[in-house]
């Protein structure tokens, strides 16, 4: 028998390493695939089963380079499944990444879709204030010490899937845990982002799903960019004027600890969209999906100044088979819980959530969440989630119940 | 020398298998690369060359669950691309999937499209009957006894390409073997399936493609979905009014045997495809590419109710070179031959298949084929089929000469 | 411990062969990230960064058979995305395939992405004179002895991507190197390529990106197809009239050597694109960027017959660290560099190219680039290229600074 120098393994995936640790390559993958009941209201969105992720996962070592290819088959054409696209390079002790992946910013974002603790991630996500921006195009560090993490990243402003423009962007964030033991961890963050809308940017916009994946989402701000967006002539019946580009900063806090079989977490995220153009009411109402709540000029319309966003959530859980959700101290997050029995674990989720702009009165969207996880095996998840979703601006209340099959090698 | 615990293995794929056989993931593909020269008749199709099928499949094992996640780069877009996709764990002896798979129906539908015997699939089938339905997302269990199996699947009218829509079916398939050695094989074998349109469903079509791939294709019947599908006024040039939604039923029943380089198989469908609609005779002309061959109202169009659809055929092969078509008892169909020289098998093939709409006059299809197939080694296979297309509603009389190299791994 | 027969290997890729050696497989990949900035003149693209390529590449054997499956996920949809697919067998000491491939043409075009001098093709290639035609379906052969390489296909004129059409081509390709030893290599080549329109054919041309990717295009010389190409009627503002189809024979020469450090290719290719068409003024605008350069009928609008197309560069590099560019005999064309040390190569490279329409007036483009590359091991490289572009026929200077980071296992 010929032998191997180098090693075969998998848990579901594929994986070989060289003798030396020269090389090596992984091929990994997911499966969710989701159900969704929608009970409706002003908005009726239709009930479906769907996939959420169909990813494949190529990550690598060639000398002292890594690599990762990973692309969801979901998402329907190859460049909107683009996600973790880069190579990278130690560097003073971190990875330098160059190519596609997430900004620095909030910590539920940063947690793996396999390891979220709800369906969605929340409002100060790019599923809510950064809508649309979870992944980016340019270069960044990342690094850990005992109970430190920092990360930055400056970017283009797109991703594989969003058009060629000059926009950029930095974002930067750094976690601190001053409690990690087995039993208890305490974890504070802290993130801020600046992005600078240029030449061929797509509008920067902060928007709800407030009733969960496929149902209904509310407009929350919007800075223009630069894709022929403004049009018509004041007093027609529809325009848009006003200054191109424009910026988004955004601060993000972070508090999140976990003790035994209980787990909390919290962030509060302050946006600044900038702003400075009219609309007529007309617009206002396609944009928003409500009249204005405030006075428009007759002549020049909606003035839209700069725009105060406020996104926050507290999500915690209760592992009733007294698992404990460990903390992953290399980027700063929760993981999902290891089942400890060959029954598996079982785990009460909740989460309120909100997201307002203060300078549009009644702007303004939240939900509650209530859930249970089930954790079958290390790689196969189950999740259900009630969504009570609330639009202020446009009194709709869908909510929706979600069911996940979920398996990731 | 550092030797692995688990186990690298390949026959043109990629495989490895834990040592403690807790996991394992493979990592396969086909390529199947057609010409297609057509003789027109009526209808003027263009002749080509395509790839019809260029697909991997990510298939493992980690703990007591499996998954498959197999992707057709031939579908254009990563959606369309999706074949079977789930997870599935053992249930009853069985197995139990979630995800994306293919209902329990045919006998030819169930089998592999790198063993089917012909370039395309028959009338009773996806490509027939239920039509563009091959794959669906939901729930099923499957089992083999001795010589018997069992499927049922409930599912969402939907596969991962189609709109999402509150449709839902269940379909199930039983099959017997009482003679299976290693000469000869007798199956039998029915199936059933219900389908139910319902808000955002597709209309639910039977549709023949008589004269191959990329050729014309007749419409046999048509099931209203609810897709913005009824419009105009009666009087109008255009219109079509009814009932949303409707259901489509149908039987099928399964006879096969092989002996020695003998084979023949046979399947008979009946679907009932309900109706209960009024169209004007430009778009019954528009779905069915003739003028109706019965008498409409002068006010109120042309009505269809109920459609009575009878799909069936008959095929057998002849292996030259001796060899013998095995039996798959797990999924109750037949596989392709091993060739048993270093020069390969050949197979000399032959179908006749027709479908049919009761309730519309000479609303039917048939076709001939003859064909060869050639098998180089149990991974590449060379098909030629020569088809004489006939739609007895419009005249045309089109045949395809097509031709494969295929390559499995 | 359980050991493998069979043998798992990596260099950053996955690979297992089998013990006997009549199988293996291989998953390998390519990222190219790319940063554009453009220096505008007339025309003013957009500045961004942007996936060149994204791409898995499947490998394997299984008995005298091989495959190849490459799919670049940068190309935005899985038919696009098709790069070589294809099933294989030695044939006469070389190998015919069957499938997607390259058309045997020109000696730039044959080289590895990976392994390309500069950041794009010259306008010898599919990114000039063979415009979009890079790869095409059909069945090839092709083979290599000593100082020798010889190949040839026969195709039909589409990739995976394109319409179905029934024209056809053939290409071949003859190389000799002379000299070739560790320190000298002194390479010969020619090549021939004729397409013939037909049914269904998209139109043949010849266009030149003459600054970079994603800059400004000039077309230099159209050869209509059949895809609905002719409209209007003499004297209308708009009209294309002629015959339809049309052949285009191509002739190339290729001159290439290396010594120690030192490396220079060029080649010149001449294309007849057949003509015998009258557009308008508007319609020649619209498709050459600026009037014509000559008088045209003021009723029968402006005539082109044969387009005689020329297209070279010259191309040249010093490995400032002293590594040697070496030689594929295989297939006739020069690879990247291996750094010698740990510290990589260092490579300055400059470009020379044009291409021209001799039939109308000032219908050229050229370019110059000087750049760097850096090998940081065998498997990442970085590239920087200056270019200057120049299109004569509009008058615009376009010039671009590209960024590649590059990464292949």
């Amino acid at each position: 028998w010929q032998v191997s120098a180098d090693t075969a393994k998998t848990e579901g995936d594929l994986e070989i390493v060289s003798e030396d640790g020269t090389f090596s390559a992984t091929l990994g993958g997911r499966i969710h695939f989701d159900t969704y009941l929608f009970d409706s209201d002003i908005e009726d969105p239709v009930s479906t089963t769907e996939f959420r992720r169909a990813r494949i996962t190529l990550t690598g070592k060639a000398y002292s380079w890594k690599y990762k290819l990973e692309q969801d088959f979901a998402a329907g054409d190859t460049l909107a499944g683009f996600r973790e696209v880069w190579l990278g390079h130690d560097f003073f002790g971190g990875i330098i990444r160059i190519g596609q992946f997430k900004p620095f910013r909030a910590m539920e974002e940063l947690t793996s879709s396999n390891e979220i603790l709800m369906l969605e991630r929340p409002f100060t996500t790019a599923t809510g204030i950064y809508d649309g921006r979870q992944f980016q195009q340019g270069i960044g560090w990342n690094n850990y010490w005992d109970c430190y993490t920092a990360g930055v990243m400056a970017f283009n402003l797109r991703n594989a899937d969003t058009p060629r423009n000059e926009g950029v962007g930095v974002a930067g964030r750094f976690t601190w845990a001053p409690i990690n033991n087995p039993l208890t961890t305490l974890h504070f963050g802290i993130s801020y982002s600046f992005e600078n809308a240029n030449r061929g940017s797509e509008p920067l916009e902060a928007d709800a799903d407030y009733a969960g994946r496929r149902g209904p989402s509310q407009l929350i701000a919007l800075t223009p960019g630069d894709e022929d967006f403004f049009f018509g002539d004041f007093d027609d019946e529809e325009f848009f004027f006003g200054d191109q580009g424009g910026t988004v900063d955004a601060l993000g806090l972070e508090l999140a600890g976990a003790h035994g079989p209980f787990y909390a977490q919290m962030e509060y995220t302050y946006g600044d969209y900038e702003g400075d153009y009219n609309v007529s009411e007309a617009v206002f109402e396609d944009f928003f999906d409500a009249p204005p709540s405030f006075e428009c000029d007759p002549d020049f319309g909606c003035f839209i100044g700069d725009q105060d966003v406020h996104a926050w959530y507290i999500q915690g859980s209760w592992l009733i088979t007294g698992e404990h959700k460990p903390y992953n101290n290399k980027k700063g997050v929760f993981k999902s819980p290891k089942p400890r029995s060959p029954w598996g674990a079982w785990e009460l989720t909740a989460r309120y959530e909100s997201i307002q702009n203060d300078e549009i009165s009644h702007l303004e969207a939240d939900s509650w969440i209530v859930g249970v996880n089930y954790y079958h095996n290390p790689k196969v998840r189950f999740m259900l989630n009630y969504r009570w979703g609330d639009d202020d601006f446009t009194g709709d209340g869908t909510d929706q119940l979600g069911i996940r099959a979920q398996m990731n090698w």
